[in-house]
């Protein structure tokens, strides 16, 4: 399908620098563009691609005044990659739009599914689940018995959704995601095998929350685990039975959080940090990356880091001298030599 | 559905301190208990909730004596939790249950399925694959060919078991984790790419095993990767080929077992821990989180820690002094200084 | 099906020594040999099995030997492993091939499928998708909107791929994993809640590459995130956008890799090393297991360790004095009780 300058600038409500005849037939990135395609400025650090690219026309934020002579036609936006986002996001939706409910789909009698919610082939929805308005449930997905799905939620395929979980409003879960798996939660017997503790909770996720592919939210023992409003998860993290997250808490890629801890509001946890059960950290807490947290941090905004972890002046302490170690043990030993000559010069 | 204390009681074998003909028809954590529902209290530090819980009924413990009032009806019973989760257990199976064979599903014509073993719709069965009596498999869960499956298994959506594969009885696999995927093995040409080698063997996971959500188990390159009996993997577990992980072994969420390791029996693996390839691991060892284990531990009943890992006493040492780094930096660079002075003042 | 050593030599141009009828009907390990098997025997080390195994037949290289009477009879080949495997292969496409499009399938109109592709029950392929020739795609999985895969793919059960990925000729894709999932970009607003950040690329996986089970590879925010030719992956790997991995690069399981990172070429990155976002690591580079990469590393060839990571040698002068650093304390309390000794003496 080709638009034209024209047709984009006005479903943009953007300004028009150059022909407005030009016609565009797919996407480009700046440094990539080759004629026919739509392309974006938005980092001013890409800049000089401009006055290069093959792109044909060019969406540019409103304050943009080129320095040198550009070729394609320019369209003025308040913000040049949302707009061009925006734009994507029309064209997929009356391209790929999923609508309907696609058969072979099984859907258990007692089922209800909202108005405008479309549901792909090989959709599995068990016993009582409700699934709200305006949802996307995508392929071979799976939802358990008296799962409650909310309005407009986006669930991509084979996401796992085990019984009585709850999924908040708009929420957005990525492939392969397992919500309410079963708590580790085991007691020994007296010849060293386990005996399995029933796990007859849920997961609750709040509303505009977003989960990772292949992240993992166990259910609680009793009661729930929450995933606050508004909280962002990347992939393969582990989320373990009874936790607690806060609101618009983000946390990044294969993180793993122990049973029974609880996440402040607003905290930002980076990559493959590990922290122990039954801890508090506090709202607005920063983790460092790989960090192990092996108790609570009860003091709100603060950077903690390193493992075990600390407040950042002590963890950035422990790592300066630690690089300078082998230096120290090399000193420790002159000094020891010095010492032993002093002695003897003394007569000791 | 509508249940009295009496119709509860006599169901778990409890004796009524209150009203028997009051009923219930949800269940509730004691702390949060409403009219109308049930709840218990197992573990005695929540005792004070049992004082203001509105929830209609509570099981406890026989030797439950209440210090004040309380309006709930009781039910006495030997141990509450596990009365409370049998209850549940009998009422999921009763509204929830998995039965007979749904369709649309694959079922390859060589494989056979024992008696009153489920299928839900979407599953595929491959070549020869054998499923033992009683088992639930769930939607989208794909068996290999030549796969054996036990008696009494239980397997949640979106499981993945590759060829040749073998699950003993009772074992029970959570959401999309996979099952016998190719073990990480090639050989270096000369132009530095690879080639892949061939990998022939399976995975047996034995009797009473518990697999976490997206966990990933690898086959041998040839013969088998081994879960032996009653060993419980937690989610995201990464089992790489030939691994040998011993009876009633416990793993916490995210570790990752490289090649032709064998772990004891009885062992306890925290969180996060990687353990390299080709090293063992004598039984009833204790892993402490995050810990990187570089080379064989053969004293039984030890605990290991740290990155790299070495026994408790000795990493704890490490671990305090690693703490009083910077400390140390300060002391030496005084005692430098001191040095300095007292040679300068000997003459030296 | 049973087969002569004889008809096993014809496939594999090997030489016979003992009786050419003897028949096998199943595969073992030589030190688990049972009579009606063929085993191998490639690593020397096990040589001694192979006086006293009970395979029926044994392949072995062409410069083996025997120091003892061997019982078997024995298939001389010039990689008997490789024989072996080749075999196993040959079997398997007889007895388990994928053949045809399987139904139930979803396929959009708009979506093509090549020459000799096999497709099995439940895959979901979207609108305007491409298969090309011979590929094998197993049940369950899912192909977005606009996806490209080439010749000679496999994609085991589970796989998901997001809209417009490409994947190359001859690339193995293993159970559960996800590709083009949303990278994890988000902005942060006023109040402390986050505003998604449209993510509107792709991920191109070239030829020859393989991809194992439940590892993550996020789409790119604009643009591709990119598995160069032959590189391999493990297990439960997370890659986010906009990363780029070099060519024949071979990483181990539950690595993660942060946003618009680039990698070099045969690159080996061993297993749950995380690496941040933004930095270049130049081509044949080693890093040690769960190291913590927290810069670029422009030096081809060296090997780093540690986290943070430092290359070999500084970080094994590390490792040694963190070991001491207990001892080192003792010294310096020494050192210092010394000190104040001396200094009294002299009477400072």
């Amino acid at each position: 399908m080709e638009y034209s300058a024209h047709q984009i600038a006005s479903l943009i409500n953007g300004e028009i620098i150059g022909d407005p005849q030009v016609t565009v037939n797919n996407l480009s990135k700046i440094e990539e563009g080759a004629p026919g395609t739509l392309s974006f400025l938005g980092n001013p650090k890409y800049e000089d691609y401009i006055y290069n690219t093959l792109a044909s026309v060019v969406i540019v934020n409103k304050d943009f005044i080129p320095k040198n002579q550009v070729e394609a036609t320019l369209i003025k936006v308040d913000d040049a990659y949302k707009a061009f986002a925006k734009l994507l996001e029309a064209y997929n939706t009356k391209t790929n739009g999923l609508h309907g409910i696609e058969q072979p789909c099984h859907i258990a009698p007692t089922a209800t599914i909202g108005n405008n919610s479309a549901l792909a082939a090989f959709v599995y929805v068990s016993h009582r689940a409700k699934i709200g308005k305006n949802c996307k449930i995508y392929s071979n997905v799976s939802i358990g018995n008296d799962v409650i799905i909310g309005n407009d939620v986006i669930i991509h395929p084979g996401v796992k959704i085990y019984q009585k979980c709850v999924i908040g409003d708009r929420t957005i879960i990525h492939s392969n995601a397992v919500i309410g798996s079963d708590g580790f939660g085991f007691t020994k017997n007296d010849d060293g095998s386990y005996a399995k503790v029933a796990q007859i909770g849920n997961v609750v996720i709040e509303e505009d929350v977003e989960i990772g592919a292949n992240t993992t939210i166990d259910s609680a023992t009793l009661g729930s685990t929450y995933i606050r409003k508004g909280a962002k998860l990347d992939n393969l993290i582990q989320i373990a039975h009874n936790v607690d997250i806060g609101e618009y808490t983000a946390i990044a890629a294969q993180v793993g959080i122990s049973g029974s801890t609880k996440i402040g509001k607003r905290c930002t946890i980076a990559g493959q940090v590990g922290i122990v059960g039954h801890v508090e950290i506090a709202d607005d807490i920063t983790i460092g990356a790989q960090s192990g947290v092996t108790r609570s941090f009860t003091t709100p905004g603060i950077t903690i880091l390193g493992g075990p972890a600390y407040e950042l002046n002590e963890s950035k302490k422990i790592f300066i001298a630690t690089r300078r170690l082998p230096d120290m043990m090399d000193k420790l030993r002159l000094l020891e030599k010095e010492m032993k000559e002093l002695k003897a010069q003394l007569g000791k």
